[in-house]
Parts: C-alpha cells; sequence; structure tokens
C-alpha cells in the first residue's frame, strides 16, 4: 500500500462529457438487483414496489456559485426553493411528495442565525407543501454552501407517469408559462454587477416582480397534477422542466423512443416576460426553451383527453409526438422547420 | 426588496452549538404531518409505515477536508466507505438496507476517471450489500468533493430497535472490538506527515493492515443482526458506534430515560489495536470510547437473552442499563467509578 497522489491520474476533465453524459458513463454497469426496485436511474424519480403504491425517490444538489449565488439568493427563499426542486420531481411522476431529508455544509462563514433562515424557508416549503422533514446531516464545509435534499414520495400504480409512455399522436401539453425564471435570473445577475460598481444605487427591480418570484421562489407543480387527477387524465409520459422546454422534449423523446414536435406559436410566455426579454435584448421563445429553472410540468395526453384539457388555462398544447423517424422538430412562426436541439433549434441564432 | 447582504447578519459562529445542539436549534420546530410518520429526526433513522414493514431512511454527507483526505483516501475506497456508512444507519435500526442515492459535487481537479475510481468503490459496496443504487445527482463544485448518500431499507414491525427502548438491568452488547479505526487514522496522518516533509520515503504502513482496512474500508454489520436474528433476540435499543462508545452511549441512555454503566475491563479492543495505541501513546480504551468510526453496534438485551448470546464472541456485553438516577457511569479497572462523557470519561487524563 502506498500513499496516493490522484494528480497523477490520467485526466479527461469533466466537463468534456456534460452531466448526463457523464452520469451514463458512471452508472453503465449497475445492475438492481431487488425485486422492488421498478426504476432506477434514468427518470424524474426512482419508483419501488413496497406498498399498496409506488413509492418515489429523488435527491438534488444545490451548491454555492454554481446553483446559487448569495448575494441575491435569501437564505430562505434558497431553503424554499431546495425543497421545491425535489416536490417538482415527485410532481413530474404523477406523485404526492411526503417526507424529504436534508444535508447541509457550511463554512464558517455561515452563523447559526445563517441557517436558521434557510431552515426558516425550508419548513415554510415543507408546511406549504405538507411534506415532513425527517432527517438529514449537518456539518462544515472548507467553503461555500452545499444542500442535499432526498424526497420521498408516492402514486398510485395505474396514475404513474414515466418519461417512457409517449405515443405517437399524442399532444403535448405544458403547464403555466415558461422563460421567466431565466429572465429573472438575467435581472439579479444585472441589478449585482450595478451594486457591485456603485454600492450607493439601490436595485432596480420594479415591475419584475413575476419573474422575479419565480427565479428566487418558484413554486412545484402540485396544483397541476390535482387538476389532472380530477379530470381523470393520467399522462402518457411526463417531465419537469427544469432544464427548458427542449431538452425535457428531447428527453421525453428519447426515453419513449418517439419524435416530438413543437410550435413556437403555441408556446406559453408571460406579457411582463415578454417586455423583459425585450429589455435584455433576448429572444422570449429561447428564454422558454433553454433557460430553465421554471419548474412547470411537460407531458403528453392521448388525443382521447383532448375535450377535457382544451378549455383550462392551466394547460396548454405546445405541439404533438411522431415517429421517431420524423426527429425533434421546432415549428418557426413563419412555417419553417428547424431541429430540436437541448439548447433551443438549429439556425435560432438566423432565426432572431 | 433588497439585494441582501449576509455578512451584517448577526453571528453566532456554528461552532458554538456542536453538531447535535445545531442540528437541534434548528429542527426544534419541526412538527410531522404524515400519518406514515413513524418516527422523525433524532434516531438512526427516519421510520414511516408505507408498506407491510417499516421502511428506514437515512442520509449522510461526507466533505473533503472534513471527513476524508484523498492524501490517503484512495477514490475507490472512500466510494466504498459512503455506501457502508449509510448501510451502517439502518443495521442501527435492526433492518435491512436494499437501496441507495448518491449526489457528488466535484471540482474541476476532478477527472472522469478519478470519479470512475469512486463509483467502482460506489458499486463495490453496493454489490456486497445486495443494495441498489437507484438516483443521484451529478454536478460540479467550487473546491474540493462532496459526496451525499441516502439509504432505504426496511424492517420487519416486531424486530425494529429504536435507541429508546433500553430498560433498566438490560445488558449493554457491542459487537466485534473498538478503536481500530481512530488508530488508523492517527497512522496515515502520521504518514502523511512524514511523506509531505520528505516525499522519498516510503510510508511505513506494515503489520498495521486492521487498523488501516478499519479506517479505509470499514464494513457494516450486517452480519451482527443477522446472528441476532437467527437467534430471535430482539435489541431493547440500538446504535452504531460511529463517534465512539461513549458518545453512542449517551444517546441510548438519553433517549431511552435511563443510565448506563459501563465496564473499563469488558471493552473489547483487538492486541494489534492496544499495539498500536502504545506506539502513539494513546490510551487504547479511551480510543474505543471517543475514537468512533468502527460502525460497530451498541444495543441493549434483556436478561433473558443472555444464555443465547454469552459464548457469541462476535458479542461482548460491556455494561448494564440502570436507572435514570444513577447517571452514566465508566467503571475503571481499578474500580474506581467516573461520570462517562461524550468525550470518554471524567478524570480520563488524572486516570491515564
Amino acid at each position: 500500500m502506498t500513499l496516493l497522489n490522484n494528480e497523477t491520474m490520467n485526466m479527461t476533465p469533466i466537463s468534456s462529457l456534460g452531466e448526463f453524459g457523464l452520469i451514463e458513463k458512471l452508472t453503465k454497469d449497475i445492475k438492481c438487483k431487488n425485486k422492488s426496485t421498478i426504476k432506477g436511474i434514468g427518470d424524474d424519480c426512482a419508483v419501488l414496489d413496497i406498498g399498496k403504491d409506488f413509492s418515489l425517490i429523488s435527491t438534488d444538489m444545490l451548491v454555492e456559485g454554481v446553483h446559487f449565488d448569495l448575494a441575491y439568493s435569501p437564505l430562505k427563499h434558497l431553503g424554499y426553493k431546495s425543497i421545491v426542486v425535489n416536490v417538482s420531481d415527485i410532481c413530474a411522476m404523477n406523485g404526492k411528495a411526503t417526507h424529504v431529508t436534508v444535508s447541509i455544509a457550511a463554512s464558517n462563514r455561515f452563523s447559526v442565525e445563517a441557517l436558521e433562515e434557510l431552515y426558516l424557508g425550508i419548513n415554510l416549503a415543507c408546511t406549504k407543501y405538507n411534506v415532513d422533514l425527517i432527517g438529514g446531516d449537518t456539518t462544515s464545509s472548507m467553503s461555500g454552501l452545499m444542500i442535499s435534499v432526498s424526497v420521498y414520495g408516492s402514486v398510485s400504480k395505474k396514475n404513474i407517469a414515466y418519461r417512457s409512455g409517449a405515443k405517437v399522436n399524442d399532444l403535448l401539453v405544458v403547464t403555466g408559462d415558461l422563460g421567466a425564471a431565466y429572465l429573472g435570473l438575467q435581472l439579479l445577475k444585472r441589478e449585482k454587477e450595478i451594486f457591485k460598481s456603485n454600492p450607493s444605487v439601490q436595485p432596480d427591480l420594479s415591475g419584475n416582480d413575476y419573474s422575479l418570484q419565480r427565479q428566487l421562489k418558484p413554486e412545484a407543480a402540485v396544483k397541476y397534477t390535482k387538476i389532472l387527477n380530477d379530470l381523470k387524465i393520467t399522462p402518457t409520459s411526463m417531465i419537469d422542466i427544469s432544464d427548458g422546454l427542449s431538452s425535457e422534449a428531447l428527453h421525453i423523446a428519447t426515453s419513449s423512443k418517439v419524435g416530438i414536435r413543437i410550435h413556437e406559436e403555441k408556446i406559453p410566455v408571460d406579457y411582463t416576460v415578454m417586455n423583459l426579454a425585450n429589455e435584455f435584448n433576448l429572444n422570449p421563445i429561447f428564454c422558454a426553451l433553454s433557460g430553465g429553472e421554471d419548474y412547470e410540468l411537460l407531458f403528453s395526453i392521448s388525443q382521447k383527453d383532448y375535450e377535457k384539457i382544451k378549455k383550462d388555462p392551466d394547460f396548454t398544447i405546445v405541439g404533438y409526438v411522431t415517429d421517431a423517424s420524423e426527429g425533434n422538430k421546432f415549428v418557426a412562426n413563419d412555417g419553417s422547420v428547424h431541429d430540436l436541439t437541448a439548447q433551443g433549434w438549429d439556425g435560432m441564432k438566423e432565426h432572431e
């Protein structure tokens, strides 16, 4: 046995693979052995069969400097958001979140009062979503703040919605509206820069409450899964929109082995978001497609459910499911058809 | 709304409370609302009632520079250990681990190959303990490596062992032996210092395989919970020994509202550990009481189970349970009686 020097190992930069490529490489040899494991890695949640309903499990890690900046994310909001993004993963399986564990690593820069603020937000979200905080770990870190949340929930076996069930001719539906959280982030970043260059200038965030709230204090889509349940609609596939509409649509296409066609004119964007996008010289549809953090749901339904949903303003049909051979397409307002990519659509630059 | 400056908040250093004090302060207002929550924070695992058996959930976070040093922890061992310490928490409830999620935050100092090494160890432990890796999160960090693992398991309702069930006159039992992991760490730290001052000197770790293995590649106590099950013994209380025997005994005493009496002469320490302790001029009993990371089990049994266990060398009776009014005591080899503290025992310095 010798002491290791990790620096001498072969080096392939993690960034060369990207998050999904890295996960695939690290987990490709994993075989599930327990009969109770219905679904392991590869959907919004793992699915276990240990009771009357399916049990759902998901986990998310938030790292300071990567996922949040405490210059403009109040700790209470951050605590709230850390629960919401996990509850959102349970919604994406058409389930109901019931329990969370929260682990925190914090450097000595953080006081007890700061962590109490964080937990105020965590408790607020747990109360709002009727979720029990049942455990965790609290430790020090060498620098910065890390929050790791795991969430548990359940869904009746007949109502579970995987990413993999979309069928040709199904309708693609989005809840709420998109792009706001990304623009809220751009606004906060801009005001931080102004504040840094002149701390006496008060940040001007007026008139943009909606985008700011969507970024700082998002909500999970529990109200929409409840409506779907009341309407007796079980989505054929579902995913939450954490990375932007196009990326999530491609996940459904890949998992379901289908093609996806999204129409630009159908994508729901709030008018205040339109205005803010103009201010930043950004295409609002680009913000919707690849901005992320909206925590709305993208799902597919059978055409027979169209009548139940068509008059509900909570839901917008943004496209439909095609045969895999037709690829994944974005139909622009001018009728031109483009390849849909994780970053938006091919030829986006020329199109703008 | 204004941009926050967290530095201006009131500051109580986290270190002034300690880990358990901090957790208590942060979670004191938490009320569990779901009927399925049998036990929330305050034991080795949370306990949920969602099936035929109780479901068990626990989570642990390992932070570079706080919980491990990559100068002497090979990444494969670290991955293995990150699973084992979580499986150990399930053992501590007398349960069987079935599933884990693993979240990793790594700085750009880490290559894909380095993370593959880590996952080799994770997979090895999952295979050994028949646990399915069902999810996780992989993200970048600003510095260092963080590993957050959550574990799920189950235990039949009649066999669950909480910290809180110890009764007066119960026997206190320890599995295996104690102190080795702590001495393994001292050895690795010493060799790191020597290596730093003169990199041409090869570390001398010979003859200390046992202590090194206990530190670098610990095992969870699944073999002991199986024996207990075969012997039809359900511990009246149980905890895993992650922080040292004295700290864990005090947890049982507090949770069970009893007193604890531990006899120095009974504490099991391996002879190679005795020798290594002498080399470091450390009291081996101190290493057992407050060293930690042995991941053995401490449990209490009714006296009626004494006959079943007395000849099994896997188990050592280290003391017994008293009325709370008698306090928590350490009976030294010379017959003197001392207060048991989380750090060992009162008057330890004079006693050494």
